[in-house]
């Protein structure tokens, strides 16, 4: 026998590693939560605008953190006039250069909104994607720390508005000022410390896991993890690590009252509602005590008293407007990752422990945030323009609610299935279709190979329909007028799975469907879409 | 005097050519738009799914047509693993690669839908852009001209659920096989055909500017335009150019008679509504009477012979769906530049011509289209898997509806401004803010410099903003307790217009003024937004 001619080289179908393909219950999910979110931001006065997926790189700026990649964590490519050009990163750096290109026409505070995926090239890993969505509200050119405060409470309000109880999230807010500030004080202010400065932030953002002491080795020589991996650390001196120790240390003494912290002056502000209680609005004024320390430690720091100054400030423009530390707390161990960052920074965490897949305790931690960019801006405009960002992490926060199960993972009805008993009479059928589209009913003629009834019931049980529709030459030539069958699929589909016996089974099945005249065929799919409350969004 | 420092060189804020930023209305307008395809394509049964905006280069495959550009109109890069990256150039491609990865758990046939941003790598001009949005409908797994059928029906509701009425657009439909068939029969078969075909293709698609006359110098030797510049054509023989004659030549002829062309066997169809009229619902089946004329022409050709097969099925099936000329109809000059259609292709055409800002005369031609491509997902199965879908461009559709006027074009109105009076009591004013959005009015406090009231009342009006509020110390302070003035900023901004006289426009503007207790905040806010129906999307 001669060899058979080799078939062609099949093309692989695969998604690139870091890219998901979104089924229609992630997709709704998605729908509903941008919805809410845009409801939230507009009733803060924000109002919409969108720019392209990508720029020129020069125009985004080079501000990613973890920059592990050759080409620094941004996809790009080069125009035909040899100009490179980038898919953004963020939604903030595009905002910039709109804000700084359409300047003059803009009102000023120039307050908007935006929805859009965004991309990284970074190594993909377990829930960590190269396109994922946010949305970002943003305030350029104010440098009020009312505008800083305002996104705060909007943080917390978008996520009641998502149905994040209050007490399941936590908005956390620091100031970089603080941070730079504290860092010159220990000698390590200037460009060319930048990378120890970074090192000694994210020995300091490890805080919640590894502790006090865990943290005084990362900024030393350096820790050694249970595994026996050794990580180098900042290489401070004791002394540098003592005066951090007043700027962390707090941190951890305060976890043991975790919403009492910063505003122990006011005993009842524990629980937010105690706040509006009482005749009529009353002010009250935060005075967050560790601030009062810090002041004390870096008396000599223009940047950290300008940082305290302004979250003071904060807190009280949040308090005075009823938001408690349970929503809105101060917490000097935000650092948030982004470079352009010049001021106050927020970040929203999610309190909620839930496992994964694999019965492993995950911890979604920040699933938003953002902070004040005053260079971002100024890059394009050569005079200052202040700005104020906060983006949801809308992916990663739907990621979290779905294995929360706090999202609704109920498919939808499919439409209602017109079979085809008869080939030759597929145009009848079509008709039967139009008539029910055009009672605004979903659906759609079985448009696969016709010749097995049982395969275009198995269709519409895996479309999840609710309704099948027959018509055989019994029907069409029926005695008493043209007829057709009305299957009620969902009956059907319930009394599937309990009974062994073919026959009961058969007689069960038979029982769900019902024969009327042609001329009634919308008004019985309304009777059986009725009976379940069937509703299409 | 010594020179000044030199300013460091300013980046400049500028976007690609090809891409375009969006306001608020254009945004508003897409959502109205999406929202309406939606409703539409969900009715017939299509359920969402997404895939992301990057694939593999060789799972999109290269079927752009024009591919003048020497990474042949796709932004692509290449990965840390060296594979080729490239951004999506439409959704056909990406849902083929999505339906062969998952084939075994859909349901077959498999209906999906889509919106998103698709990318071209052309060169940009007027009207032409690199990034702009499509909304697909794809039926895969069906080799039933039904699904090409109700993709038409489809589109032509969807047109009017848009608002385009019925005779403002209109669906044609071809077969690329009548096409194919037609280039085998003089002589054009082939792949070394290739490049010749699609010039022959190309002239026939300029019917409707050219003319018969036009196309068959383009079809022979070439042609001289009116400025003198030659084109030159196909070089085909004269018995060539008359058999094609006979597929094109018809279309000029029945130009005439634009709406009953191929269903002159029944009169009544050229108004639709005729058809539905009498008793009951009627079976027409139409016969195109130069589908006739093809099968004589080219009765040797099978691939003719089966295309105009299928394009009698599809007119039957719409025709008994009630679907006249008016609304769909059988065109052989539509080609549908992708290279991947391989049976029945349409386009939906608008009708309207305009004037452009600078009162040239706009046709709009093509909003969407489809076809039917059954190689695509085979490319990744190595089995048939036929599919048919249909795209509507979103975006050129609005730039055209927009240049039409019949987007609604009216910003809608800002939030309610809290201005500033005195910068110490900011928290106070924040106060109110958080009061009125938690009864639900869209409000912000004024975040820019609070010096001058003139300044924010100003910036109320480029908001177009219903209210603002004033509170000064003669207002807190007052004898009554706490009053606000509520300004009618719609009432102040009519009476602006055509006062000369600066006394009675003060007075005037005084008047659209009140003086309130502070309580009455969003009782009066209220009453000011009933009295001008203002109503937030």
């Amino acid at each position: 026998m001669a060899d058979k001619p080799k078939k062609p080289q099949k093309l692989r179908a695969r998604l690139p590693r870091g890219l998901e393909d979104r089924d229609a219950v992630a997709i709704a999910a998605t729908r509903r939560m941008t919805e809410k979110i845009r409801e939230v931001f507009e009733r803060y006065g924000f109002e919409p605008v969108e720019t392209p997926a990508m720029e020129y790189t020069d125009a985004l700026g080079k501000f990613l953190p973890d920059q592990d990649r050759p080409n620094e964590g941004v996809f790009s490519f080069q125009d035909d006039d040899e100009q490179w050009i980038s898919l953004r990163y963020d939604l903030t750096a595009p905002l910039a250069r709109y804000v700084a290109e359409h300047f003059d026409k803009l009102p000023k505070p120039y307050r908007s909104y935006r929805a859009g995926y965004v991309f990284r090239n970074e190594k993909p890993g377990p829930g960590r994607f190269r396109q994922f969505m946010q949305f970002d509200a943003d305030t350029v050119g104010s440098a009020s720390p009312a505008a800083d405060a305002e996104m705060c409470m909007m943080a917390a309000d978008t996520m009641e508005a998502l149905g994040i109880p209050r007490g399941s999230y936590v908005v956390k807010v620091n100031n970089r000022k603080v941070l730079d500030g504290v860092m010159e004080s220990i000698g390590l202010g200037g460009e060319e410390n930048a990378g120890r400065r970074l090192t000694v932030l994210r020995a300091i953002d490890k805080l919640d896991r590894l502790g006090v002491e865990g943290v005084r080795q990362l900024l030393g020589e350096g820790r050694k993890d249970e595994s026996g991996d050794f990580t180098k650390g900042a290489g401070l001196k004791e002394n540098q690590i003592e005066l951090l120790e007043k700027l962390y240390g707090h941190q951890e003494s305060r976890s043991q009252d975790f919403f009492m912290a910063e505003t122990d002056e006011i005993p009842a502000i524990a629980d937010d509602r105690l706040l509006s209680s009482g005749n009529g609005p009353k002010l009250i004024i935060a005075n967050p005590r560790f601030l009062d320390t810090y002041d004390q430690v870096f008396s000599k720091s223009e940047l950290v008293l300008s940082g305290t100054k302004e979250l003071r400030e904060i807190s009280s423009i949040v308090r005075s407007s009823e938001y408690g530390t349970q929503r809105i707390k101060i917490d000097v161990s935000v650092v948030r990752g982004l470079e352009y960052y010049t001021g106050p920074v927020y970040e929203v965490e999610l309190l909620l422990d839930t496992v994964d897949e694999k019965g492993r305790p995950v911890r979604f931690g920040s699933v938003g945030g953002g902070g004040r960019y005053d260079g971002l801006v100024s890059r394009f405009r050569g005079e200052p323009v202040p700005a104020t960002g906060f983006s949801i992490g809308v992916s990663r926060l739907q990621a979290a609610l779905t294995l929360l199960g706090k999202l609704d993972a109920r498919p939808e009805y499919g439409p209602v299935v017109v079979t085809v008993f008869d080939k030759d009479r597929v145009a009848d059928y079509q008709k039967m279709v139009a008539t029910l589209r055009n009672a605004d009913i979903r659906a759609e003629l079985y448009l696969g190979n016709p010749k097995n009834m049982g395969n275009q019931l198995k269709y519409a049980d895996a479309r999840n329909s609710p309704v099948a529709i027959v018509q055989g030459s019994n029907e069409r030539e029926h005695a008493e007028g043209a007829q057709i069958i009305v299957q009620d699929l969902i009956a059907g589909r319930s009394i599937g799975a309990d009974i062994a016996d073919r026959d009961e089974y058969l007689k069960k099945k038979a029982a769900a469907q019902e024969m009327v005249p042609a001329g009634e065929l919308v008004a019985k799919v309304r009777e059986v879409l009725a009976r379940y409350q069937v509703k299409w969004n």
